[in-house]
């Protein structure tokens, strides 16, 4: 299993882009295309290429895993043409942090899984992370939902973009996305 | 600031290896020198490269950040004439853990920091990550010590290898340098 995706914004690829929004920091070029690789890639036609890894849980804990394992829905869902990309880096402050300050804010004080749990099953989540591969954003992380759950995504990222989490965050690009079928 | 760094096994380098011991799973082949170089290397005469990278603390608290910062030493220390390197592989179970449960085994259960302080500032450490970039082992931790602590890095490796966390180490080699002066 490669554990490397590569996002490529373009002209080809399954999903249509239908808006970037660039909400913190610098943004992003609007293109007509994202491709979704699982391995490495360097088209040299591409506007963009961002690139993430998957790796374990590093917030989670043993209730939390196995609440969401008995709940997520997985990708590629035949119902869930939309879809979001949304890269983001975060603070060098929020990295100096310790672990448990981290946690801290992340879950107890922000309840980032806990209003991720709110939108499960309608919303397929999935984290690669990016910050120790030289990449310029630190998480790439890739929604998935039915067009009637369009506006339960919205307000999932509504109630953690207020969160102190978010404070941290210092750059972030919103990509929508509808599947080609 | 680059965060890679590869350990390269050959005929070139700083280090002189004194030994290598492959203590659990496949082992490395003896070499003559190891080379630290900070970024890439591909040197094709080696006969090893093991590469990795530095990142955020994982398992770290504020009390512990704060106590390591106070009495951690730096690296390249003139006395600090020995080093060794030691690459290791966790199981599949262990990063099957949740976050609470690796982090009660490394250090509530097995005290892996707590050990480590005992032996500060003899012995400096540092490590890097290595399991999401597709190299064989998940870690590569690098020790700094002056010939009259050699004994006392071996009872830190002793103390450590005995503790619950060491039951998910499926792979570990222990290389063994003295700087070329």
């Amino acid at each position: 299993m490669n554990n490397r995706f590569a996002f490529v914004g373009g002209k080809q690829g399954l999903w249509q882009v239908t808006r970037i929004d660039n909400l913190i920091g610098t943004g992003l070029e609007m293109v007509e295309r994202l491709d979704v690789v699982n391995g490495e890639a360097d088209e040299t036609e591409a506007a963009w290429i961002l690139r993430g890894l998957t790796s374990n849980v590093r917030y989670a804990t043993r209730v939390e895993v196995n609440a969401l394992k008995q709940i997520q829905p997985t990708l590629n869902r035949p119902e869930a043409l939309c879809a979001a990309l949304i890269p983001i880096k975060k603070t060098a402050q929020w990295w100096d942090l310790s672990q448990d300050e981290r946690r801290e804010i992340f879950e107890e004080t922000s309840h980032h899984t806990e209003i991720g749990m709110d939108y499960l099953p309608a919303v397929a989540r999935k984290l690669h992370h990016c910050r120790d591969i030289g990449e310029p954003f630190d998480f790439l992380t890739w929604f998935e939902y039915a067009p009637e759950h369009t506006k339960a995504f919205e307000d999932l990222l509504d109630r953690l973009r207020v969160t102190r989490e978010w404070d941290y965050v210092e750059r972030e690009v919103d990509i929508r996305l509808m599947r080609l079928v």
